[in-house]
């Protein structure tokens, strides 16, 4: 390895590893190089990045895009994509953009798809190998999900490793999320242990939109589109009934980004609960009685709920999934039986209705937005590993693509400030008020 | 009332009651009007209705349509619009096109709408009354539900007439579903027992698609439009895991026909279970072991399933809801549990997702389809009730609109005849194999 | 041939030619078999069919669907099928379902996909052959247009029947319109010259919805869809300006369905114009005299015109386009230069916003509703080849589907009835006066 | 007033007019004040401004926001919103979340809507106002365009002045594109020269995307999505004929800004042609020879053309819209003209299918994405008013909201880059040669 990772604490500069000198020229058709080693400065914002040194403080990051000089010979390469973990609207975007710039822009040997995520590393599982072609990955963008198959939890490195050398892979993309990265960490210890000369590039992947140093993560965009549309079934239904109440399950185990977003697409949303503003359901100004309050003189309400909202509530199971994520309490039943209890107990009439779209959401094709920047990240990607860059993540800050070190990424996960002005925008456009945080 | 109900037993003529001769001249700017006795024969299929004389003899129906004279002096008349029980695509469009018919081309006095369901006419709900004018329902459509609200459950007939005397209202349109309908043969029966002239009109809805007598009820294609979108979603997550398994629970208590037409339009679904034919869930050819064979050589699989279905597989609970309707057993949890029992059993990896979109289908707005459906309901409606018409409903046959007396759709639901070309079509769509029906 | 084809004038009873006894038992899994030569007596409407003895004489057709006994044995042939003229929704979910019925179902050798229409057939054009599979027709109902291509215009019958002898083709499906069921049935003619044993099956494509004796084309329903997004667009540019005028232009050569349904889709159209009621556009009550005295009372009007509307207002061309058709003169920029002329005269403000939508109306892919139907033409397509059928179509009339000899569907079109019920309410919808047709 | 404007010529400090010292304390509910005087340092992209300094000057802009402090009294305020110029999404977005937050979070007295542009400031053109209440505007992001009306051109700024002091308007909110903008200048100066004490706000407007000093115009985004649909369709039609050609007119009269982003969403485009980028239709390598080197292998191409580009190519009218705009030539008929020609006098078969979809983009409700910039747009104009900014826009750069002086961003306009990374990549997707620019 030529460099050593440097990515000290929190601020100032980043540094990104590479497999050797960039010395081959770029085979490039449409260029315009980013100098080999070209650097940004940028001010991140509290809904970009979670960082120790606070916000404000200036980060210096490497731009990304094409470089005059490649570290591989780019056609002799081989690539290998994989996905892992939930669906995400884009996924296919980003392995059609890889394919397509690899084979197009530089001329690679082979791109393979691995299937189901790190299960395909691993023999025991026997899942085949796709071969990926400009041809065969045309239509990718009109499908949702992932064409490759994901699968959740971790796979020994080792056997990961093994298998890139078995099949000659030089490069290897892997569309994941935070569990993800952190085996991609792994997996580039494993390669430098070997001193292989492999190069694994990370595009972070997260519907929650949780990855710190991460603007907003692809298919953020698509599925808030998709949740204000649930959100606005839920209000049909409010208002249809007599002191109806429209329940909106969306997506967000530790942070309410997608909730938060939706709730301000759509100005239907009463009241949007999040992990990261615990919340009190009994007691004056709680949950239940600001929704009582509500039914007295608007006789309809929309609740908007992150899965990971009000944990404080239950209790918690201990056990975690396949992913290693600890399993949530049930948030939404919770809530919905308190509230019933809450309308009996007062003899009100009240009527509920429960919608949970995730699937829904997760699963649908990226709309342009999302294409366009899925389109980026992936010829980003690519760029980035013939140029012989490694244990990195393609990232968008401030409409510019950066390249960040795995370690910054997988620090901790991002979450909604909320002191924040976006939150008080939020709660402005429900009406709520701040709840007591204990009840 | 100038005639009796003389609905015989199913077959040949339905007779129409009236509130009088019709002698005042129609001021109809757009005139062809219907005999005021026209009829028209049909011979009905399996799929509009249920009858006890089998299916292919021929009915008689009172054509709908304007007539040349009405027994309502339209200017001095004040019509009430009630909607009951679930909300369902196109109830808007029914309300919508009563006021426009009932104002463009009758100049009525006034048409209100009552909220919230048979609850808005019992003072002790207090809900008030809304003057529905072409202006203020000019974008109905655009929404989905109901603006004037629901409930479920019935209310006192004497109650409801004292109401409608109280207001003067002379006809009075009602959207709601079986138990709807039943209710106003009631009221009709206490008005008659009060000697009123007061018309009923109902206009039958139901997402479900299973009165009798209604070739297709209005939102049925809407619905089945969302229910596909949900599929596709529910296909895209099975492909993306290994042996990856999408359920999706549709709307169908009693009938699978949502079930079925979102099958053959999307050609994903590899089982389709409804209630119409219970299936076995284990042993040779249950549903077990033929998911277990698909898996085994597809590697995913999406199955569909109607609320009602499976219901023999679970033990009834003998509740029943506000509607009066049996409360079903959760056959999409017993499926869940069940599949997975049987895959952990044989070490099969196994992933579920579970997508129950309802509350999303039932509650858009219409497609243009049903949108010209339900104008054509509306106005049918209105010309029924203008001429004196009353205890019947509005009903679209073979691309006919004809009036239907109350006594007949009410009979019996209308269910899928599984041994119709049209339910072999699904099955081979599926590719599934007749279950055995004991498991 | 077995039996001459016996179409008599309209009236009473269809006959439909076979190629010969049918003997070969078949070896359908989901089988209900239709009698070998059942019928079904319809009544059909001025919508379903213009035939010149009149409405409501009763006729008979022979019944779709799968016979218990075959003419071809099954696995031994070979299909062709061949898409011509203009795209239309739902064409690639035709050919899905013919080629997934042919194999599933009947386990035939091989189904081949003719490129670009008939020119596909013709050895000087070059095109190549395309092998269709369920594998390969698997996702072709996610995209609009013809996976096959089409061109438009004739090619010499017996070059036609030449390339099918060569090709050992036995059954030949044709998609396509008016022209192309007459090249069908010039087919034939060859084929029966020859005495060979090819069997020509017909699905009759019109984005117009004007083929005699087909209820309602497939695409249509999908098409009004689309029309009704554009209309929407028109009124909101209408209610944008002050006295604007949104004129949308849609298909409708010789018939004006699509203007009709979309009318009475979005109650938002104040004036409908179609081939089969000619219009004055001066003169007291003419169009521009209503569209004033609109815009003096209401500032905004949409205009929806259909293509082959008031060609008496403008001089024929008197060419032809590729396809044999009339080109029509241009009448929405006509009116366009007319109204213009008309408001500046009168120093009137008015602002125009013209739509033409309609390579994007028949370009998308097929909704729900027309791909149930898709479905069934194509597998009915197939029952009837398989069983010997040939020089007829398949179409659905009063929700069943029926066989139709192809002299039938060609003997002229179908048109708007502008006495009917259906064209009043056209009107109704628009509030616009009948128009005196000289002006 | 209190500042003069000191906007200095592009670089460093920005500096905002107001209209005197804020005094009075804020009553909002859900307060974190930005400080009265508070900054932000950008470094500007050559896609957010074109400066004469250079890009990655730093520019030192006021943080939009509330202010602890206001100017008025806002209970006491009048506010007037009034839409300029055609049409775009989320103009109703817009307008909706002024009067929200004027409303809910200032209490202001009142806020009226100008109809029909500027046009409803003068008393000859008889327009009426509007009152606009949270009631009656809750709806308005449910519709495309403009609840209020627009038109183009300019009006007297004494007239508007006189009629903002009759009717005693304290804030004036002007919606609109660069004439607007301008126009809001002078209307600025006028108020200056009474000594009034009238805010005047810009929300910049602009289908095209090319106001300087705006990061992405609201509605883009939406926009963009639609035009992938018309694009989708070009490319099913295209690939629907042999040597099928599909042309996409997309608005862009200065600037390829849609063309571009489209073309990056939708990877169908083949050749992108805007009016940064002048190109030869002739001699090799110019267009025709491009696309017909594309027909002869692939037999199909998606041409996506800016109305603005090509402009060398046709000789300039001289004449200019109402809105003071030069009239351009019609580039999409003179392409399709000679791109007939071309492959006439080739003897090659060519099918072109023209789309012009710009009424269907600009005219849709804005996606979800839309909204929520639309919702922060109208919040932070509210707050700019209130604290006595006046002479300025409210503008997002790089996910911050800004202030920025009228004079900046109507200094020049905002061009795509074509040396840029974005503008490569879009030729990149395209795989287009550069094109020489003299043929």
């Amino acid at each position: 390895m030529a460099k050593a990772p440097s990515a000290k604490t929190p601020g100032l500069e980043t540094s990104i590893q590479t497999l050797g000198a960039a010395k081959i020229p770029s085979p490039l058709r449409y260029g315009r190089y980013v100098g080999q080693d070209e650097t940004l400065e940028l001010r991140l914002t509290e809904e970009e990045a979670d960082v120790s040194a606070g916000p404000g403080v200036p980060f210096k990051f490497e731009k990304a895009g094409p470089r005059g000089a490649m570290y591989f010979d780019s056609s002799k390469v081989k690539c290998a994509i994989v996905t892992c973990g939930g669906l995400c609207p884009g996924i296919n975007d980003v392995i059609r953009a890889i394919v397509m710039d690899a084979h197009h822009n530089y001329n690679v040997a082979s791109v393979i798809g691995i299937r189901y995520g790190l299960q395909g590393f691993i023999p025991k599982y026997g899942h085949d190998i796709i071969e990926l072609t400009p041809k065969n990955v045309s239509n990718f963008h009109v499908f949702g999900g992932t064409e490759l198959g994901s699968s959740r939890g971790p796979q020994a490195p080792d056997e990961i490793v093994d298998a890139l050398e078995r099949m000659n892979v030089n490069v290897l993309f892997m569309i994941g999320g935070d569990g993800t990265m952190k085996a991609a960490a792994n997996i580039v210890r494993e390669i430098q242990a070997r001193k292989s000369r492999i190069s694994v590039i990370g595009i972070p992947k997260t519907i929650d939109n949780d990855i710190n140093f991460v603007g907003r993560s692809f298919g953020f965009d698509t599925a808030v589109e998709k949740a204000t549309e649930a959100i606005a079934c839920a209000h049909v239904e409010a208002v249809g009934a007599f002191n109806g109440i429209g329940v909106v399950k969306l997506m967000g185990r530790e942070s309410g980004f997608i909730a938060a977003q939706a709730t301000l697409a759509l100005k239907e949303v009463n009241f949007v609960l999040v992990p990261e503003s615990p919340f009190a359901l009994d007691g004056p100004g709680g949950l239940l009685d600001q929704l009582e309050h509500r039914l007295s003189t608007r006789h309809h309400a929309v609740i908007v709920v992150a899965e990971g909202a009000g944990q404080h509530l239950c209790e918690a199971s201990g056990r975690t999934d396949a992913s290693g994520n600890p399993v949530l309490c049930d948030i939404s039943s919770l809530l919905i039986a308190r509230i019933k209890e809450h309308f009996k107990a007062r003899a009100m009439e009240a009527t509920i209705k429960f919608i949970d779209p995730s699937y829904i959401i997760r699963s649908v094709p990226a709309n342009a937005n999302d294409r366009v920047y899925c389109g980026f990240l992936g010829q980003n990607a690519v760029h980035a590993a013939m140029s012989g860059r490694t244990g990195m993540v393609v990232s968008r800050l401030q409409s510019r693509f950066v390249h960040v070190p795995l370690e910054l990424v997988t620090m901790k996960r991002k979450k909604l400030n909320t002191a924040s002005d976006y939150w008080r925008a939020v709660l402005e456009s429900t009406g709520q008020e701040e709840m007591p945080q204990q009840g």
